[in-house]
């Protein structure tokens, strides 16, 4: 399916700059994009891609300085895109709505409309399930859990009682929301559980990757703010709170009781211990293990993670480390051979 | 629900040291406490978590020194807490018994008395299921497996062939138990498997966080030993033997055929290498990765992990390399001078 | 079940050198074989393991050096060795052909021969599964995916729609294969979806361990070639191309549209960003946070990962850096004498 970029304008709204008879045969991001496609520009931070991008048209906002591409521009360019992906690619969510024979729902639950629930999924007395709402096959969803409106929940996926799931939520494959946060007193050599009585809601907007796991609170709440989206493998302790719109990188781990203030960046890997504030808009970089709080709108980096530019430089010293040692039992030796000139 | 602290006692014993008008509303951790609620106080290495809980009582066995809040003491005061949660928290692990009739159940199967099989479950034959154990919705228990008595299961769990699971057990949601070891023989370029034919071992009081993955031994036995927690998203390899009343924090990956001796603490994401020893009670700091046998007893910390008080002033010290390198070429500088002066 | 090695080499072909009588019970890898059990070489780099392991009889293509272990000399070292693991060992894989009756499959699915469908598998429109291939119980095969022959998907996998699976191929517990990329643009402050079009290609005689997470291509292929064996608890992201026989350790993350080349292993834990190439037959060493390209045949290790042999001289000249310190303060005295003595 190929399609001139005039006639894409024409279809999905916006105003061609540039050369408009270029042909357009799919969509995507702009550092995936190959030739053919077509990308967006919503974010000046993304503006760098521009220059090693494949895609042979880009839908922005206005002309980027030097660009010589041919555009789409639009008011909203993420709109515009989207509109872009309906044209391309057919919707692949277009689930099955009711209730699959082989599903399991109780009679105590309550199903809105519109609502697709899947073969072998199982829905527990007193779950609520609003409109809109798709949980597909195998997937749990355990006694008196709400699920908002238009969410998605993918095969496999476990969410226990007593959650609180916000609208629009996409819930990858193999999640795990509501398990137990692990808290044990020490009684002589013995671990003894302490009873985990809290839950966990999740707000509106949030993604959450494949087989990532968020804890119930010990008591109170485990959260995760509106518009919050979390990669796979991400490990979420008991009482973590997570503020609005923050990007929650794959297989990072939150200890118990962590703030993570918003828009914060947790990248791939890291880890931070329990207990702490992430300030807003912070940025943990990838693999650091974070041992306190860290400051709003900074970067850290390393084990234990600090400040990046200094941790940056500390790295970069180390490799000099094995010539300073050469260095200095060099000096060593022409100071001694000064000394004992002196005598 | 709220009731005075000196009706609480009445209700779950124990005797009220300090204000027993103090309201109590609910349960908790010490670490997680909020205002309002009761705690509890079973190890000294806990006494330093007072200065900063927000519980309003603790139960404990003695008056903490400086301690002025209002108190109940208790022989035991685990025991007493977990009386105390009863009151306050409805049990919510009154899963119903008898087999779902959504549940498959080999008709080659054993189940005890008062055991519940979710929906969906399925139990294949030659399985045996004893008293009192809950097997929740879409879980998987495969031929010849023995699950103890008491167990608590939950939703969309795997446990594969011929694995053993003592009583009392708990096993979260998403966790594999007995997947085929990582186990190849290289034939010029390419892996040829070696066909895993050991199993594992879980014993008594064992509880599993949320999709951990256990593989089963190459041969012999995977085992984890009585009583050891194991949080979520943990990796243990074929051929691990891990002791009694061990932690295994969040995202620990433990190689093959390491042995972990009793009482040991993995903290989050550390990894240990596998044909390795940890010695009894050791303590593996977050992050690390431990490539030699651990000494029982010792703290290790950092990649490659090494004595804890020796990684950290390392690391320290590292911080101030930067400036050691500029210092070392003013020295350098000096004596050149020196030097010069000489001749 | 004992047996001389004289009459295993009788049933599995093979001609013994030593003493054909000592008694084996079964069979294990080099690493992991204890008494009783035999073992096999078929590649050098495993001859060291000879001097530690505990077996009590080898199966090889000639006698290796100094090596005095009763042998069964055979030209294919593991196909003998899969021979006496026949023996030893009852397959476990026979598990029942044909459609369990609490199976749910599509009437526009297509199965091959000899294929079987555990109880509550789903196997959704579209999709097609080959001859003499296994879906067990609880696992998810969607619209239009396609699984070769002769593969063996475990109990609660999740392969999502339009994905392609090779031949051969083993999928172990909770992976799920074909989740949505984590691709995102900022809209201000908000997160906007990209929506992921593409698919994931797994060609034949992969392995894929449990709870792994590969995801869906943003737009085009997410790919693993031919032979590559993945531990448990990998995430693989969008667009990332691994090539043919590589090893990838468990908890290993690999960020999206990088490249890994052809015989490349990335041990356990290891991190490597977005948008890179690892090249053919390189090595990342465990922890590893590889954040530029690595070169072919080369070793990295460390954060940021560098030469192997050069990180690992800084990290030990590290250890030596707080003596370092001290020994540049007591230089500066000396100097300052030296330069007090001048004047």
């Amino acid at each position: 399916m190929e399609i001139s970029l005039e006639e894409l304008a024409g279809l999905i709204g916006g105003k061609v700059a540039g050369d408009g008879s270029v042909m357009i045969s799919g969509v995507s991001g702009i550092r995936e994009a190959r030739k053919g496609e077509i990308t967006f520009l919503a974010d000046p931070r993304y503006d760098k891609f521009l220059e090693t991008t494949q895609a042979s048209a880009v839908i922005a906002g206005s002309i980027p300085e030097g660009e010589t591409r041919p555009l789409i521009l639009s008011d909203n360019p993420y709109l515009t895109f989207i509109k872009a992906v309906e044209y391309f690619v057919p919707d692949k969510n277009n689930y099955p709505r009711g209730v699959h024979p082989a599903a399991v729902v109780s009679e105590e639950a309550t199903l809105g409309e519109n609502v697709g629930i899947g073969a072998c999924a199982v829905i527990e007395e007193g779950a609520r399930i609003d409109n809109g709402t798709l949980i597909l096959a195998g997937s749990f969803i355990g006694k008196d859990t709400r699920i908002g409106e238009n969410c998605l929940i993918y095969p496999n996926v476990t969410i226990r009682e007593e959650v609180e799931v916000g609208d629009r939520v996409i819930i990858h494959s193999g999640a795990v929301i509501g398990s137990d946060g692990y808290g044990f007193a020490k009684d002589g050599d013995v671990y003894r559980k302490i009873p985990q009585v809290g839950n966990v809601v999740i707000e509106a907007d949030v993604e959450i990757g494949a087989n990532v796991t968020i804890d119930r609170a010990a008591s109170g709440t485990t959260r995760v703010g509106c518009g919050t989206k979390i990669d796979n493998l991400v490990m979420i302790g008991h009482n973590v709170v997570i503020r609005e719109n923050c990007a929650v990188v794959a297989q990072v781990g939150i200890g118990g009781s962590t703030e993570i203030g918003r828009g914060v960046t947790l990248a791939g890997q890291a880890g931070v211990a329990g207990h702490l504030k992430v300030g807003e808009g912070a940025v943990v970089a990838g693999q650091s293990g974070v041992l306190r709080d860290v400051a709003p709108g900074t970067m850290v980096s390393g084990y234990p993670a600090r400040e990046h530019s200094q941790a940056r430089k500390a790295f970069a010293s180390l490799q000099r480390l094995p010539d300073l040692i050469k260095k200095v039992a060099e000096l060593a030796e022409r100071i001694r051979n000064l000394e004992g000139d002196e005598k």
